[in-house]
């Protein structure tokens, strides 16, 4: 079957990533899972706090519960008559004059309104130091700035029934120590995306054996699968695929994913199999303008999406970041990422008419702009694999924009 | 046993970093994963090349295979003699006059020094498109800019014995996709470092039931074993302790770990266990010119070094940062994270004497700045675990700095 040639009418990064967009729809699923496995899932729902945080007022310090009028005029002498832990439901009463010892994060005991820190007080100071504790008195040395200061009130960091997380919602760490604070032992996230990753090629070599002449060693496959991972899918890598029509389509048959990823076989060349089956199974290639990347293709294969991207391992990453990586968003119903801005750090070209990828270092000037250079060793070659193991970013510069100058602004993103 | 008080004096942030950097050294030992497995890991040794890469000239682009001579007057048609595919180990002859259909990674065939892309040849026009490989003479269309265009030299990405990649190198996906490029199909990566943490206090609650005046749902557990998996640990979490000093050190006995992590206990309140558990093995606890995160103490029990975090949420997530990530860094041989300069996108204040860490939402101005604005929802009080869930980054301000005014610069590093 011959390729289809030449490519249909060049498409923008914008009018593919729609078109990919439409192959997925957001899992309307939910799993749940322990908090401690919830790392890197995306939440399937708002998460409304059960409670107040904190539920009770306490003290922000180890010190004193105190009435502020009492201690408005330090130096002032109290004497201590109780005592609250954290962790204890005491509720000590103390009189005018009187105090109560109290440790951070205990409840703040209902007559006071005010703690002061140890350290201003006696029990701070003298070069021997003295054990909080076994004292009957303490000296208030300085005076708190208002009432209610080191307390935290009741529901200050939350009201019962705030919504504390949004669905869409990627558990960070401080993501997950909000919801453990608001009492979720497990929490409502979507299925990971199951993503089959392979790629194509009868030149790759798999098994690290010594390269022929027209071989090379198959990389893609191990950066799309650290990538899928880290955004949140759950990978099956297989090992590459030669060039032959009918084993892929068996594969293919075989394969079950929410998703396929294929690499290789995607050009214009003759024996550019994996555009061949896929155009046989109805699928769509479009050139893209964007440099590199320009070839790209899809497919419905029986109900699941395939996406066929570049064989050359830089445009692979790339359009991965381009087009895999926003359907990998959708099906979680996680937001799209957003570009920065950055202050070009070197000069480049750049291809009229095509928008342009480039791997970068991002860094700061001394002046808080981000700047980003090159991670080229050599060149702009699409095939300097290099050059995305150095980036820890990567720019993206306009279709109308021939030449990048130092100082220049450019979108960025962090990789 | 009471606390030791009033703390020694205070120790700058780098000061308490040296001394618990101190406690581990980098880990000698040395495993070998697959590759696929080896996301995240740290490279034990340096990866030399054992091939040049690419391997062979070969095309960067469909097309033809010419003599430059023969092109650079075109238009010109040359007869097509043969037919490169990918993966192929063919080197066809052709005459002057004459040219090879190559496909995008064929070997360059040796007679030919350039390659013409289909798109600069009449194979690219027409409205019905014609299917490359059944014809027998191709009409260049436009002469190659110069000697060697499309063609990827050999070596041109890494020559035999490169090192391209050291010792220390943290595996993303670029590294990944480098490290197969050469033929690697496992590595050389340090041990993931064993991490125990745990939580400390009587105040906590884990098990999502009511809370009583006084209790807490326990948090800091959550965030800790985020971050640490996040930074390569292999992470042991264990259930929070109530504040029973015998039970802390029977627990201590018994861990299994290259770090044990705890939080809470750590202040100089009178129930201050861990504290004081520590501090009877022969720990130090320091008062650290930090805000939060005051409190920090170490011990070193049977061998294994201890670390105490403040058990405030902000405190413990912030004092991790600072502390923790740098001896994982160090256990495995990976280089310490930089500070970027932000410049402060609203109006705060800091404490006289002591560095600020405030968590904070980056993104870039128009002019390409890196613009830092605080995560909190209210105040800057560390016990608000909504601040570190909003946070992408934090930032840090110097010690005599008390007022941060917008357009100030500020460190800053990406959480």
């Amino acid at each position: 079957m011959p390729s289809q040639f030449p490519p249909r009418e060049a498409r923008s990064i914008e009018q593919y990533q729609a078109e990919v967009l439409g192959l997925v729809r957001p899992d309307s699923r939910v799993e749940s899972v322990p908090l401690a496995a919830a790392s890197g899932r995306v939440l399937a729902r708002d998460v409304v706090s059960p409670v107040s945080i904190p539920v009770f007022a306490n003290s922000a310090m180890d010190g004193y519960a105190v009435r502020y009028a009492d201690v408005v005029a330090a130096p002032v002498t109290l004497r201590v008559v109780g005592d609250v832990a954290a962790g204890s439901s005491a509720d000590p009463m103390a009189g005018p004059g009187e105090c109560v010892r109290i440790m951070t994060g205990a409840p703040l005991p209902t007559f006071a309104d005010t703690v002061v820190p140890l350290e201003d007080t006696d029990a701070a100071f003298g070069p021997a130091g003295r054990a909080p504790g076994d004292e009957a008195t303490t000296t208030i040395t300085h005076a708190p700035q208002a009432v209610g200061t080191y307390v935290r009130h009741a529901g200050e960091d939350f009201a019962a029934d705030a919504r504390v997380a949004v669905a869409g919602t990627e558990i960070t760490a401080g993501v997950a120590a909000e919801l453990a604070a608001v009492g979720l032992v497990s929490v409502p996230v979507r299925p990971r995306p199951v993503v089959a990753v392979r790629s194509t090629g009868d030149e790759l070599v798999t098994d690290g054996s010594p390269l022929g002449r027209g071989q090379i060693y198959e990389s893609n496959s191990f950066a799309l699968a650290a990538m899928l991972a880290g955004d949140g899918a759950d990978v099956r890598r297989s090992e590459a695929a030669r060039d032959d029509a009918e084993a892929l389509a068996a594969w293919l048959d075989e394969v079950d994913a929410d998703l396929v990823v294929l690499t290789g076989g995607a050009s214009v060349g003759a024996y550019d199999v994996v555009r061949d089956v896929l155009l046989g199974a109805g699928g769509t290639f479009r050139s893209v303008r964007v440099q590199p990347g320009k070839p790209q293709g899809w497919a419905v294969w029986k109900g699941t999406p395939v996406l066929s991207l570049p064989g050359n391992p830089l445009s692979a990453a790339l359009s991965y970041q381009l087009f895999v990586q926003p359907m990998l968003d959708r099906l979680l119903g996680r937001p799209a990422r957003e570009w920065l801005t950055a202050v070009a750090g070197a000069a480049w070209t750049s291809p009229a008419g095509r928008r342009q990828l480039v791997p970068v270092r991002l860094s700061t000037g001394a002046d808080g702009r981000l700047i980003a250079v090159p991670a080229h060793r050599r060149g702009s070659a699409s095939h300097l694999v290099s050059s995305l193991a150095e980036a820890d970013g990567y720019c993206s510069v306009g279709e109308d924009v021939t030449a990048v100058a130092a100082g220049d602004l450019v979108a960025a993103r962090w990789l």
